[in-house]
């Protein structure tokens, strides 16, 4: 059968805007991936009263209730109490999970001082499944009562994603009896709306396994999500629809299961012993960051010049004054020179550059906003990309380093290097 | 007198988590600036049925109903239908709004082509206020009924946003014939909880103006919020509070009603026809990205080398191999000498250098994660700074880079260089 789940927020912080609801979005899409179908998202204060409504009508219409937030000793652990009363349910001291409270306080604050309103985190629905949570405190839990499911989650982001997918994920597919299983597929070079309309008629006609675009900055994911009895069937239903994605986009996706374009090239470097420098106008440095945000960037990455400046481009990555003045800083001939100064400046094995208009205003020889040259250096030779979009400044600035990143990946899989965006 | 308001957000790929909800945080921030309660915020998908609840149970239970989403031609004008019903109003065609459509459409395709189930945005409840929309093509309006204000507005944060505050903030703030002002000082060198805690008597105890700490990534915001009779009133208000303020936090306190410490670093950069170039080794490419991120950075900015491996600190930099063998990467030795080679090889006035451990592991001498040296070099001379704290790989990262413009900033400012963190 299919089930309806109701996600509840509580916090006063959330209502004041202090902070994000990244928790919503996050088991929206969790939820989604395990066929469940989310009707109404919700969010209410500190308020015990507020929150009985909320909930009141959360069972009205919903098989699964889910809440983040409100457990901890600052809310007068809000949410339990007013579920609890909600479902008639009394709350019982675990001394499992109060042992586990002082444990964690010992291991934090060393002098084994807690507050001792932190042990009212022990105190649970009567008959819940506990949820245990290895990433802080307060434990979340289980119970079923009057046909419906409640699941109570901690709200730090921190905690709340991983004790929904260690813990309640596996509870909900128990209850549908059937496994679901995710596969996604990274496309890069052809916008949201060209894939949309490239499987649209695809995406409508499907059912199990499901096909759903999801939109990113300058990318596209597509994920294909399969129900069935045990893994080894939805994995066989996946199959073919992955196939057919692939067949259509061909390189376009660049990776499965991955999360991002640089990921990919960072494990393609690992792989082939590889090491990689860059040298950055436009993008200023986003390049250098985004390798250097994986863990164990230090492995390939050598380092990365930001030649802001035409004079930096000549001292550092021994940019020819000449071309700078001939064809202007934003220009294939700087670019490809650049690439090529950063492989020799950094005596690194592979190089990539930028050099382009990113905005608000049109340089000064009148090159317009999105023109972006895009150059790798290889022992083979440099190659060198045209992009000509005109975005806003950050999009521009995002895009322009994909295709740095979609240069290198495309070089290391032996693919062809030029790329016709689709939009 | 005092209102409540209450958010519907419409949007089936809200629902499944395709998008983040960064309208309701918006939303959520702005009405408590000016003063207005939020005491719901919902999410529904597009079907009329569940919406027209959500609108029944808002009607029944707040002062003013905003809407975000379900105005355009794909999900057919949802929320306009279903709110003029629910409000007994008709929709009737509005001849200016329409030839705004057109505009729209002539302007970004040149082909003059627009698909005709356009112009149903063109269709808009009868009586209310249009809020024109200059950042998309759906106008938003208002209205009036039964004593309740209902808002609605586009999804899009980049049309949303922009018509919150020109359109919608005016018209409130009318509702209440008061005005109210905000000013956000920014804080770095001090915690979020020692923030508080300095400040949680008074901000407990003040009523009019209001004081709300935001934590962000190793800063803090502070918020200090008038209403009053008229703007001079307001900036009365508020005054004390800030002198207040400034006298407990002195120099941690960076800027007012600034987005950033880098904005501030660029701006006094600008004022004083001063040169910056940078030198990155734990950060990544981080430091000249944020920079970067500002239009108008390439007045100051030179540009920086991102040396991630030793061997790139002792090319791009110069720093000795001496020094580097004999303290190691991370040292506030290798630290001072990247800021000074950063200085001499971009020729800039200033130069601001980091070195660390972001982690997740020691680095190979068994330095702890979070140790960082943090250095500013000038024409005076070079000071460095040390970090431990440790924390994520992003927070180390942040923090760092956090440092750097704070470095800077002072010594733009003519302050002291040294800071004593607290937390």
């Amino acid at each position: 059968m299919s089930y309806t789940a109701e996600i509840l927020c509580v916090g006063t912080e959330l209502l004041l805007g202090e902070i994000l609801n990244t928790d919503a979005q996050f088991l929206c899409q969790e939820l989604s991936a395990l066929g469940i179908n989310v009707y109404y998202q919700t969010v209410v204060g500190d308020n015990p009263e507020r929150l009985e409504r909320a909930v009141e009508l959360a069972k009205s219409r919903s098989d699964i209730l889910i809440t983040t937030g409100g457990l901890g000793p600052t809310c007068d652990d809000l949410t339990k109490q007013t579920l609890a009363r909600a479902f008639g349910k009394k709350l019982v001291f675990d001394p499992v999970s109060a042992q586990r409270i002082r444990d964690y306080f010992e291991r934090r604050l060393h002098t084994g001082q807690m507050p001792e309103n932190n042990l009212q985190q022990a105190m649970l629905p009567e008959g819940c499944v506990i949820l245990q949570n290895d990433w802080g405190t307060a434990p979340g839990c289980i119970f079923e009562s009057e046909g419906r499911h409640v699941v109570m989650l901690p709200g730090p982001p921190s905690e709340c994603r991983p004790m929904f997918t260690h813990r309640v994920a596996p509870y909900l597919q128990a209850l549908s009896g059937e496994v679901i299983l995710s596969r996604s597929l990274r496309v890069f070079g052809m916008g949201e709306s060209a894939v949309e309309q490239l499987f649209r008629a695809r995406m409508d006609a499907l059912t199990n396994p499901t096909l759903a675009p999801y939109a990113k900055t300058g990318e596209v994911e597509l994920r294909i999500t399969a129900k069935a009895a045990d893994e080894a069937e939805a994995r066989a239903l996946i199959a073919p629809v992955e196939a057919e994605v692939r067949a259509k986009l061909g390189d376009l996706v660049y990776g499965a299961d991955v999360s991002s374009l640089e990921e990919v090239v960072l494990a393609e470097l690992r792989a082939k012993g590889l090491t990689l420098s860059c040298a950055e106008s436009c993008t200023g440095g986003l390049i250098a960051k985004r390798l250097t945000d994986l863990p164990g960037a230090s492995a390939v990455f050598k380092g990365g010049a930001v030649t802001y400046w035409s004079q930096a481009k000549a001292a550092l990555l021994g940019v020819p004054q000449e071309l700078l003045d001939q064809y202007g800083a934003v220009s294939r001939e700087v670019a490809v020179a650049m690439a090529e100064g950063a492989r020799r400046a950094f005596d690194s094995d592979l190089a990539v550059a930028t050099t382009g208009v990113a905005g608000p205003d049109p340089d000064d020889r009148g090159n317009p906003v999105g023109l972006v040259f895009i150059a790798l250096s290889t022992p083979q030779g440099t190659f060198c990309r045209r992009a000509d979009r005109s975005m806003t400044r950050e999009r521009v600035r995002v895009c322009a380093a994909h295709h740095a990143f979609d240069l290198l990946r495309r070089h290391l899989g032996g693919l062809p290097l030029e790329l016709n965006l689709v939009f």
